[in-house]
């Protein structure tokens, strides 16, 4: 996607060929900045200080760390080294492992000599399915987003709701939810997207708005308070967020906050959609209720960080100090409530029939 | 209620009989600070500022300061210039055109030299008004609290989240949602109260958990994201909000997120209660659909204020620059799914009848 007109990827080999380039991430939207990863620890700082993050990315950044290893060293030992050291960094990522195995699964029966070119391939290879799956929910996504507006009357602006960042900042390009989003606007529709605040991270504004910004889609941002009330008012033609995990029976967990939005579109009749690449898909649990929720420190919810009036990056305490927060991150939305699961493979019901009759080959 | 152990109002005379004084809300949490009015032009000023807030002490300052302005010059002109400046404090707020009023009322078939005495009076009998009102509303709040702690089996705490600030800081004194709660914890029953932040002036950070804090009533503050989620793990007995303006069918106009907190309670089983003193039901409207909703600031949306690593009090910007904002100030909840309305009265269904009923000489 573009910034600043120039089209960018969020990981990609340094032009040299001696290392690969990420953009910070906990800089945004205040600072855009790169910064070349050259060595394993390198990738593993990047991926536990979060300057990546986001499942796919995650993983990508991780296979590209292990390339950067097997230049430095390709021995057995230094291949279970780095694999070890990239797991570590954020250990309950299902991307992580997998891109990990997979990149170990290559790599081990090779020679040393053949492996630091064997790693760069299969990264890239990791990297392009993601971009490949995430093109692939833009264009089922957009085909939905069309009867929409088809059915609106084709009349002022086409009003997408999402929460939290699924966008091409959480993937190496295109993201999950606002993937629909941005074919649309290239198709030429007249996407306006509110973007929720998504609190207390604010990946929202952080991150989603600012990708629109650069991209040029028309937004606005509002406080996650307010989607509710603009879903009352018709100024809401459909809701799309992406999700960390989904059941088998199609119950979606996501970014805390997404349940409400959920209630609200049953509620005011708006199309409900979650998009996602069908690794989060997790065939081994039927309840959402049995999802564990992440518990997160209290920081996250009583401080607030932004850019102060000298252009600085400054955090400022917003609850009376003695005051106990709590922080749980995620929530699950009932397979009820949501009209459709956008994946790589097309559209289905939220339920355990919509997802086997496209995923039949993987489901239990 | 208590200040670091101290009973406090929001607005009393100086002991001295020259001045009144007032708390300064816009420095809580961070600092406190108390401020005395010695003219109406000090109660316009702290009015307009926000260094009071609360449609029931708005009104209880501007009827003060109408008292500090007879102090000065009792004459007719004098009485027409304060009631005129203080109107204009805040124009959209309806008790304070109330107290106004009644000031006007009260003062003008008196003679010059009978004035001050007078405004004095009313001043304290409208403020005095407010505390029977909100006692009474906490002690009919009690009796629901009751109830549901009762049907619980008295175990654990009595979980109830509420939004926003309609506390005593909102009011001369107890507050209107939090007056049941502060009768809860003071009868002894084991009140665990989760503080919605309410975003965008963050009135639950700030004030609400202020209050609770002071008075030692145990809360956690929570996102506004986090409510739906704890309704569905069981964490929430009972929700309480305050409101704004009730129609005569019992549609709920609240700060703007409390639709999205009814619609969770009302998928979980969760009661749902509205506290509301009687001068803000609007007997003229029927449908909560046709309340004028206040569009406020950008900046509301785009910046945060808090406490910096210093102790100072500071502002970040926490959007990209260039993304604009929407700030809906108020949400309409519709009365099928409120619970109760807890007046000073007692409390009735949410619907025509049920408001009738409390209220036959009253409604249209």
């Amino acid at each position: 996607m573009l910034v600043k007109g120039e089209p960018y990827r969020t990981i990609w080999p340094r032009a040299d060929g001696q290392a690969v380039t990420i953009i910070d991430q906990t800089r945004l939207p205040h600072v855009f900045a790169t910064v070349d990863l050259e060595t394993a620890a390198d990738a593993e700082h990047a991926i536990r200080q979060m300057l990546v993050r986001g499942a796919p990315l995650i993983g990508a950044t991780a296979a590209f760390g292990v390339w950067l290893a097997m230049r430095a060293d390709p021995s057995d030992a230094a291949l279970e080294d780095a694999l070890a050291l990239l797991l570590a960094a954020r250990p309950t990522a299902v991307n992580l492992r997998w891109a990990l195995d997979a990149m170990g699964a290559t790599l081990a029966p090779l020679a040393p000599s053949a492996r630091a070119d064997a790693a760069l391939a299969k990264a890239q290879a990791i990297a392009e399915e993601d971009v490949v799956i995430n093109s692939a929910i833009g264009d089922h996504g957009l085909q939905a987003f069309e009867e929409i507006w088809r059915a609106k009357g084709e009349r002022g602006s086409l009003n997408v709701l999402t929460h939290c960042n699924a966008g091409w900042l959480a993937t190496v390009d295109w993201g999950t939810a606002l993937a629909p989003i941005y074919k649309a606007h290239d198709a030429g529709l007249p996407v306006h997207v509110w973007v929720d605040e998504t609190r207390p991270r604010n990946q929202g504004f952080s991150l989603t708005a600012w990708e629109l910004l650069n991209h040029g889609v028309p937004h606005h941002v509002i406080v996650d308070n307010a989607g509710g009330h603009l879903m009352q008012r018709g100024e809401v033609d459909l809701c799309i967020v992406g999700t960390d995990r989904t059941t088998a029976a199609g119950d979606v967990c996501n970014k805390i906050g997404t349940y409400l939005k959920a209630l609200a579109a049953k509620d005011n009749d708006v199309p409900f959609y979650v998009a996602l690449p069908s690794p989060t898909i997790d065939w081994t649990l039927d309840d959402g209720r049995n999802v564990p929720i992440e518990e997160r420190a209290e920081e996250e919810v009583t401080q607030l960080t932004g850019r102060t009036a000298d252009g600085d990056v400054g955090t400022v305490e917003i609850v009376p100090t003695g005051s106990a927060a709590a922080n749980p991150a995620f929530d699950v939305t009932p397979s009820r409530l949501v009209t459709g699961l956008i994946t790589e493979r097309g559209t289905c019901a939220a339920s355990a029939e919509g997802l086997r009759g496209l995923f039949a080959d993987r489901a239990a």
